[in-house]
């Protein structure tokens, strides 16, 4: 877990990391939304709504959404982090279990009043494709 | 679950759900994303960093995010959901395990040529606090 304080961060400091989605992190996410929607666990549902576009169900784009909190609280602040906003989150693309996810994130703004950070994070799968961005504002208390 | 069409949807419909926050929620969020950010669960880390202003460790803001999953997928519009993006998530207020909260979603928009409809969502405590707030786009499938 990184440590940085917010005078230590600079506009263009960047971090990234792989996360592997299994089927344990779907049903825990189900377990904790109680979204019980058939996109998230019927192969033949998936197929037939997306028109033959998804090849089985897809995963939770709140749960791809999920590592934006890893972001913040592992590496970008780190420790002294508490998430305070999102201007913006897009889900580009289906993800599915076995999708190995790549997660980068960049600062792109510091506002010394608020001791605030602006980051843009871009998540792609393991064909390089863009699955979800997002710019989230993020508080370092330190 | 509900089921409802793009053409059952208007602009102005409703839904609200409760969702108490528990210690296995925090758990399986904590599995999920690998954010083992000390703010989650060191009460007087919590403390200390806030100044005295939080009384224990915080929930997750993605878990309290993560109810923006249930809106979709079980209520507005349910069965024929597929998220496609936030123009903006704010977290207002720290959310504690024990807390019950209030989601209250409502349709401000709809995208005929696109088939996609827009959400205001608030969440609030038992006190009657805003501690979430969101603005979400969904396609309706069907």
């Amino acid at each position: 877990m990184n440590e940085y304080t917010f005078d230590e961060i600079e506009v263009g400091m960047s971090a990234s990391f792989k996360k592997l989605i299994t089927k344990e992190m779907e049903d825990s996410f189900r377990m904790i939304t109680g979204d019980e929607n058939p996109l998230h666990k019927d192969d033949s549902f998936a197929l037939e709504m997306s028109k033959g576009k998804f090849k089985g169900h897809v995963a939770f784009g709140m749960l791809t959404a999920s590592l934006y909190s890893t972001v913040a609280g592992m590496y970008l602040p780190g420790k002294y982090s508490l998430i305070h906003s999102f201007d913006e989150i897009s889900f580009m693309k289906p993800v599915f279990v076995g999708d190995e996810l790549n997660i980068y994130a960049e600062v792109i703004d510091k506002d010394v009043a608020l001791k605030m950070i602006r980051l843009k994070i871009v998540i792609k799968n393991q064909e390089n494709k863009k699955v979800s961005r997002a710019k989230m504002k993020v508080l370092v208390t330190k």
